[in-house]
């Protein structure tokens, strides 16, 4: 248990507000009074709580986010998560876009660093490993919707492979076998972590196709897959833009989506998903979650607690919509 | 001719370097040079500028943005084109997200003044007339992409009709005289003025069909107007999500795109544009210029000029792509 503000000013023989306003430097109050109370808690190794200061110093706290995703297709529903986390207000968010920029980044976190913010959160539109921003910065760091390399870093990511899994489990459920894969470029191990996902529940039929992330080749490996698996059931897709491609494919080659063919996105971005014929059943990331768990991580190491490390995964959800309904019969 | 602080040196009797430390309280020198400067300013009516008084502190400025777009799609390019004018760092941005509630956007900006922030950019993801945030804020207020229905308040929006102009205008050069027209809602501002753009330059082909702005619409208003229209060259639409669902039906109608009809969008939102079949011509906005331009008044302002009022729109620009090339013959 560590030490708390009550044991301080029941050492020092004096109320919580009393401690509190000594610690604080607030208040008035006689000098040997508050010289006890500081006394009292060094004897007890009291740290005190930096966001219970500011707050009762009536300040509010800063924290950076450094952004690769121009587009913020990304980083604004983590910045939103965050924002929920850290109170409409309480905390401020400094933005910051380093437009994949290296340099760019290096200055705007010395920048944050000048400004004294409390904390910084780095965010992007992969999930990629990448470098750190270093280990011996004075703020806490904490990497969401993108992963550091160092393992001392904490990076909060999406489950890609439980994002597969489930796609599969839902396709098995509602009576599809033969399961294709279209998805991303094989270097990107999101791609490669969806298709293990797949791969989990049930062996692909045929080969996995890696690609990259547009409709353009959603449009080709639909035809590539229809060559190779002419009866094939179900196509889950590594993009809700892959998906779109493969749906134009699947009605100009007469095979009716869901009943022929049932298809699975990824994703879940709404322009793509809903304007999709028919709307896609597709796996939505999480992003507001991983930004809630980012952020209250920085809380938690500014109020004292030790900062975590490692890898952490937020759950992927399943959405349900028309492309995946139960096969009518012709 | 403001004073600069050229005469007050002149005044004082001393070099514009010492003129400076003087009114900055920084450097050594005699208290009495310090007072000879100070003295010189008042007399002159100098009014410092606080972003040089500023940078030559050392010190950083901030800018709050409060934007209503919580996908970020219109919201993150002003902001780019913001930084771009108020320099990488130099200047940091408070990103507050209001998700188009009107109590938390006061209880932001109660919080951005209350952080004192330099200057406020209002941004949302729609161009409409919207209340001002207030006219008596200690700070300059610019709104980008999105307009105040208080006169005294500086505005920056496309220009919508311009770029109606400017579709109207490409189609009839490459050939196109019977242009249909699929927008957004009739309610809508941007909706109205690109409407009124084309019909500045040639009268629409059959109704201007009003909708909603999406693909759905696009598929279904292009079905109205070719039946309204059957010989129809070219359809100029509101948005690129309803050019999107257009291509479409033109597509399962046997319409080639460009050769029978052409097709030119509006936004340049390149996930949509590019994907589509054939990739689309379309107007951009130029959002970063508004930003920029948003950013470049905040600036001025806290240098001592006075504040500009109205709307100011800012060129739209044509981006050009295979949907409107040269028809062949069949």
């Amino acid at each position: 248990m560590p030490t708390t503000i009550k044991d301080v000013a029941a050492a020092a023989g004096v109320s919580v507000g009393t401690a509190s306003k000594a610690l604080n430097g607030l208040g008035r109050m006689r000098e040997d009074t508050r010289a006890r109370v500081l006394a009292a808690a060094r004897q007890l190794g009291f740290r005190p709580n930096p966001l219970a200061q500011g707050l009762l110093a009536g300040r509010t706290f800063t924290v950076g986010l450094v952004s690769s995703d121009s587009f913020g297709r990304f980083s604004i529903p983590v910045m939103l998560g965050a924002e929920d986390a850290l109170g409409a207000g309480q905390i401020s968010v400094f933005m910051c876009d380093t437009r994949d920029d290296p340099i760019r980044e290096r200055h705007y976190i010395e920048r944050l660093l000048a400004r004294r913010v409390e904390g910084i959160i780095v965010t992007g539109r992969r999930t990629e490993p990448r470098a750190g921003i270093g280990q011996n910065l004075p703020v806490p760091v904490v990497y969401a919707m993108t992963q550091s390399v160092d393992e001392r870093d904490l990076s909060i990511i999406p489950d890609d492979r439980g994002g597969g899994e489930q796609a599969a489990r839902h396709l098995l459920a509602t009576g599809r076998e033969k399961i294709g894969h279209i998805t991303g470029p094989e270097r990107f191990q999101a791609a490669r972590l969806r298709a293990q996902g797949l791969r989990d529940v049930v062996e692909p039929a045929g080969e996995v196709l890696f690609g990259e992330w547009s409709e353009e080749w959603g449009r080709q490996g639909a035809d590539i897959l229809l060559r190779a698996v002419p009866d094939v059931e179900a196509i889950f897709c590594g993009s809700d833009q892959i998906a779109r491609g493969v749906a134009e494919t699947l009605r100009e080659r007469g095979r009716r989506v869901p009943d022929d063919v049932a298809l699975v996105g990824f994703d879940n971005w709404e322009p793509m998903a809903l304007a999709c014929r028919p709307p896609l059943t597709t796996i939505d990331m999480s992003l507001g979650d991983i930004g809630r768990m980012a952020a209250e991580h920085l809380l938690n190491v500014m109020a004292g607690q030790p900062a975590e490390s490692g890898v952490r995964t937020v759950p992927a959800g399943l959405v349900i919509r028309e492309s995946t309904r139960v096969a009518q019969l012709p």
